[in-house]
């Protein structure tokens, strides 16, 4: 039996059961027909497959309305508390793939309010400059430059506030309590903050002055977030918005969720070939404690860090996968070689990627909503 | 004794005992030593000599300052929740004196957004649209068109958030309940509003990036606010700012605070002559069932609204005022006659301050914070 867990959309902790924890918060599996359902609109993304994005709320109506002609907007977003590490664009990657099969419009916010409010030591400064450079990955990872647009909680305030204000008469500190956890201590900037992440699910109709559906990829440890912004939606007149949502990203130390926290555990995008072969070589595996025993008796990859590296991200191919399961579990193949593998991969994709981050600089500003700099 | 009372920024009930309010509030009393070194810069204005502003926080810390060649920026501000009455322009009033007497610059906040969250039927159309013409009535009262800003939140919030952010990351939940009395049922909006309430107070000194004192003249019902807002100052590196506090203005039914849920007590500035002689003419007085008893026992002016409109803003002349009441007290003076002298002033002020509000329009976009426009 598992462990007790906690997912919050601020704190991830323990050995999470995330069949539980869906039932916990009341979300719906991505069950085999919805899965051929999406089939239907292509090639099914790999973290679709293997269950990654798992769970959903009203995916089924954000599709219904877009098979009458009603295209959703995409929303996803980004506390800028540091640097981005691969467990940030996990679910980045996925949103991109959406934005290209439903040919879809997207906002992508960056709470610099939230993480002032919620990090003691945070300036605003601090929070603003990390949002650029979080950004800067984001868009690295191909998004439509034309469709897309980021969103700063402090710089898009005035369009944002009124929307904000509207959710915030509708959620009472009884409700905020129950669903976020918040006690005496927590400060009232933080109780009020939920309203401005509700915002860009509604900012569209209000701009557009009619409904227009949002869909809503991300970590599940936002639900609690979303199903408060759900809630207030019909008294507003708003349409409720979708969410799918996937499994935190694991740490390289074999923990639930890559975290900041564990610098050695965590692949930051800026990280350089040195420092990634060094993290990935002290990574949790499922190997035995000798060369012979696991000739001998195999490895498991279930608890092994550098499989879930491959598995999340790094392979795409699920023949492959398999292959490399199998030789894992039959003690052909041993850590080491695995490590050197995926150190290989990762200083690839992030060569690339850090190439294109530098570009980006190009065109952030030109992606901005209502055209704020920074 | 007096029997109990509730005063908060949003609920005044009761029979209000002013002195055990500043004792529950934990504010100074204007005493004569204050009131005789006030008398250093010029003329006491009527409500300083009448005790209607009667109470402070650090009125001697902001003058020090002041004297010393450190200017402070006057603020004060209005809930645009309906017209404007005659308790309202009270205190405006004693503004305009201040800003002339110490040629200070001025903020006036319109709080759209609080009075959207603490109002239940409230929309923000509706609450930006009263302070409008709210600002009209105070440009009427002859403020400096040059260094007064108006500031409206929702338009000036993209300035205001961050300020309000690191106020409200200093109040906690315990604080917020303690003070302004919330509980499950308020909404989040109306617990984080506070912050919003805070910010032109240390507005000019975030512009000017050094210290600028403030000087609050309001409604001691404020006095929540601006405890939080004193409190969090320290931690933010700005100055505390001072206050200065009157009591409410009476409504017509002998009630201590004016209040626009009973209209026939409460004279608004856009009332019309047959209006404010109709709702004078059934005013609470203090005189007797009959003219025989009246010219016998003499009237009490201590409890009659007649001349509590004198003494808070109609007699400007203390001899007059004293005459006023002996002549009461004497059974000399009848309330219709009272009546009707009060009627005629009304009407003389009111006739003049519609003037000067229709001519407001001319220069209420001259006088916004930013530039901002209705």
């Amino acid at each position: 039996m598992a462990e007790d867990f906690t997912v919050t959309p601020w704190e991830v902790t323990g050995d999470i059961d995330y069949e539980l924890l869906a039932e916990r918060f009341g979300t719906s599996p991505i069950d085999d027909k919805l899965l051929s359902r999406l089939k239907g609109y292509g090639d099914l993304h790999m973290m679709l497959r293997r269950g990654i994005f798992y769970s959903h709320r009203d995916l089924n109506v954000i599709l219904d309305e877009y098979d009458k002609g009603n295209k959703f907007i995409l929303y996803t977003g980004r506390g800028p508390s540091g640097h981005t590490h691969l467990g940030h664009i996990m679910p980045w990657m996925f949103n991109k793939w959406v934005q290209d099969k439903f040919d879809v419009d997207m906002y992508f916010q960056f709470t610099d309010d939230e993480k002032f409010l919620f990090k003691q030591d945070a300036t605003l400064q601090d929070t603003k400059k990390m949002a650029y450079e979080n950004a800067l990955d984001m868009i690295a990872l191909g998004f439509d430059t034309k469709r897309t647009k980021i969103i700063l909680d402090t710089e898009n305030v005035k369009t944002m506030y009124p929307i904000a204000l509207k959710v915030a008469k509708k959620i009472n500190l009884s409700t905020a309590k129950a669903v976020f956890g918040f006690d005496n201590t927590t400060n009232i900037g933080s109780i009020f903050y939920t309203s401005m992440q509700s915002v860009p699910a509604f900012l569209a109709s209000e701009l557009a002055g009619r409904n227009i559906p949002c869909l809503i990829p991300c970590g599940i440890d936002q639900d609690p977030h979303f199903r408060a912004c759900r809630d207030v939606a019909p008294g507003l007149g708003y349409m409720k918005p979708g969410q799918i949502y996937c499994k935190m990203f694991p740490g390289l130390s074999g923990a639930d969720k890559m975290s900041s926290s564990d610098p050695m555990a965590t692949i930051y995008t800026t990280d350089n070939q040195k420092e990634v072969k060094k993290k990935v070589g002290k990574a949790f595996t499922g190997g035995c404690v000798s060369v012979e025993e696991q000739r001998e008796k195999g490895g498991n990859p279930e608890v092994c860090a550098i499989f879930k590296y491959n598995y999340y991200l790094f392979e795409n191919d699920d023949g492959k996968l398999n292959e490399l399961s199998k030789k894992c579990r039959s003690g052909e193949i041993l850590c080491g070689e695995c490590k050197a593998a995926l150190t290989e991969r990762i200083n690839v994709f992030l060569e690339k990627h850090q190439e294109k981050r530098e570009k980006a600089k190009d065109v952030i500003h030109d992606m901005t909503f209502e055209g704020f700099r920074w």
